[in-house]
């Protein structure tokens, strides 16, 4: 049998247990992985230099290299993670609704684990840690894929983490990593209905569209982000400033960061121009289409595939529109429909963006950067969805729960 | 550009219309559609006349063709079945969260429809009725993909809706019908991510199993149940005896009906030949494993197929146990999750069996042929999702919403 499926069996048993377990039981289990991560951080630290040291060797970018790198503040927070899922409310068991029936059945329905969670995700080990608290705090048992970049770390995290739950009340085996670094290893998991109840993949879009193309197990998508700020005729003027900066230059590498601004024309003719100098001086390369560059001229020419470019980078594109609707067209056309911002004092238009842009989190006045589980007070996030079933936007710990009904009779049979 | 994409990047385009619109619009056109369908009952029978002398000619069976026929009294419950969807309450907009954040962020979680759903069906053209009425109602697009037997019912009925729209508020193209009969046309809709939100498969399980292999849109599984009914030590005789008749005899076809009783050995030492006899007497084909056996000689052999086979049918499969947890193993290890009932009057067996039994729908003391969303008060159904994700069992109208997070501020920026 493959190492892929004798894992995924082994955590699809466990998870039965797992399912039955008290909030008390896995939150003292997620305390003692906490403990002992930092207890054998120079045994995670020596593995992860191997890591990089390979990667070196394979001349991976400093920017990944950084990512992947542990060290002891890195292991600590991976730590303190854990103890903040630890606090955080158990949402399995909770009674979501609960109905009689004119035949005098009683009918509840509560959230129960998902069973079985497979992770795909790329170089960094610290979602290799954070996976794990999510999926075992709600109950489910989980098979993490890492990038092969990471393999030495994850492995001797996971071992580590082993060790702390044959000490819990969490059996080991819902804890499995997948050593094999082939492709082929991904494609089972994606393939592997019955024993996984949901693939969540992350990291960058090639992964994540190899996971959707090719996975028959549930997907939870999560990532692109094309997000739009518009700047409305009515906008005050400081206050789009500020909120259109922030959303592209505070974290330009992430998917809810700004990658084309909407500028109505009234608006742009006063301050375009002193806003594009600002975003300029931020390094920021910033592409306008004719009207803005009728307005900027040093702007590059933004072309049609910039309207459909996710930069995560310190690139701008800029589109001059005549109207509110113009604005909503443009996103309805290009946006992924993860975070859209309209900036305006005018209630009207603000409603009217609110209600026709169909977007995970639509914003009015504030950065697109809030959207994620943290800013939304969730206190943790296994990622973005972006797609429209099960969960949408920043996913906390209910989105890794699913439900069953209850029915209690006594004696009822269908006439 | 193909019928597929053309039809469905009409409805995509009319569902933003369709999301804009008050409960009352939609209603309306919903009461509008039952009329005219009754108004136009006989072009509609015409129709179905050519499909059944089609049917007839390609040798469909008998209960094909009678699942495929129409007349005014199932035109009548077709109208009737709008009717009641009109009457039923609106999810969309419905305000499930709203919490402020300390940085003085608004934020509201609120019902939006899907957007368009895609859905592939067999022969019975009141699906086709059933389906626009439910996705209409949440302000969903639906692209239909009925049974090629079906496909003249299937047009006319649609040219008829179609008539009934254009005198409403709804895009009449948020309602559309593939009429290429090929499988090609199926393959296509299960992979137009970007214009199809979600496919759900109703028929049967090559059906189903075609979608779910086949989809790179996400999908919500329909259908499959191996339902058990286990029959506790401590359980009531007379009332075992009728909840387990019932799930199994009142109507065999559908998939929650029983499949496989599992009975406790000290209750089939006195009660199993009884209830084995009058399951013979209403034709039921009866296998039993050698304890079964053993006390009811003339039973069939069941074996290992039988407690993987969803019979739908006069057939079901007996084990005798030793205890609640060898039943619970049973049923974990060959049940599809669907429905599952205990009977018993022992509370902690019952508690044990409701909390360890992760099925969709889980019973105490009542047949499992409860599970639908009319049984449960829904008023309507989609379908019986047997997925862990989106949606689970029963699938009323809130099962065809999304949600989408709207923030609101006075000009914060990500720290």
């Amino acid at each position: 049998m493959s190492e892929v499926k004798q894992k995924a069996q082994l955590a699809k048993q466990a998870s039965v247990v797992l399912a039955s377990l008290s909030t008390e039981q896995k939150n003292e289990a997620l305390l003692k992985m906490a403990d002992h991560l930092v207890h054998r951080q120079q045994d995670i630290i020596a593995a992860n230099q191997e890591d990089l040291l390979r990667g070196e060797e394979n001349g991976l970018s400093r920017s990944l290299l950084d990512r992947l790198s542990l060290n002891e503040t890195r292991i600590a927070a991976m730590a303190d993670g854990l103890r903040q899922v630890a606090e955080l409310q158990d949402p399995v068991g909770d009674e979501l609704e609960q109905f009689d029936r004119p035949n005098g059945l009683f009918i509840k329905k509560i959230r129960v684990p998902i069973g079985v969670v497979g992770m795909i995700y790329e170089a960094r080990p610290n979602v290799t840690v954070d996976a794990a608290g999510l999926c075992l705090k709600t109950g489910n048992a989980v098979v993490l894929r890492g990038g092969s970049s990471a393999l030495h770390s994850n492995q001797k995290i996971v071992e580590v983490l082993h060790e702390a739950l044959e000490t819990s009340a969490i059996p080991k085996d819902a804890l499995q990593v997948i050593e094999d670094p082939n492709r082929a290893s991904v494609d089972e998991m994606l393939k592997l209905n019955g024993l996984l109840d949901v693939v969540i993949p992350r990291g960058g879009a090639g992964l994540i569209q190899t996971v959707v193309n090719n996975a028959t197990v549930p997907v939870i998508e999560t990532g692109a982000g094309i997000c739009h700020t518009y700047i409305d005729e009515e906008a005050q003027a400081d206050m789009a400033s500020s909120i259109a900066f922030n959303a592209k230059v505070q974290r330009p590498s992430v998917c809810n960061a700004m990658e084309t601004l909407l500028v109505h024309e009234q608006f742009a003719a006063q301050h375009l121009a002193t806003f594009a100098e600002k975003l300029k001086q931020a390094q920021v390369v910033v592409k306008g289409d004719e009207k803005a560059k009728a307005l900027v001229p040093w702007m590059e020419d933004a072309v049609e595939e910039d309207w459909c470019t996710e930069y995560n980078d310190y690139v701008l594109s800029v589109k001059v529109v005549s109207s509110l609707e113009e604005a909503i067209s443009h996103i309805q056309t290009y946006g992924t429909m993860h975070s859209e911002c309209i900036v305006t004092e005018n209630a009207d238009n603000a409603a009217k963006f609110m209600q026709q842009i169909d977007a995970a989190a639509v914003y009015h006045n504030a950065s697109t950067r809030f959207t994620d589980g943290f800013e939304f007070g969730f206190g943790a996030e296994i990622g973005i969805s972006t797609q429209k079933l099960h969960a949408r936007g920043p996913m906390g710990l209910p989105a890794l729960t699913s439900t069953k009904y209850c029915v209690y009779g006594d004696g009822q049979i269908k006439e």
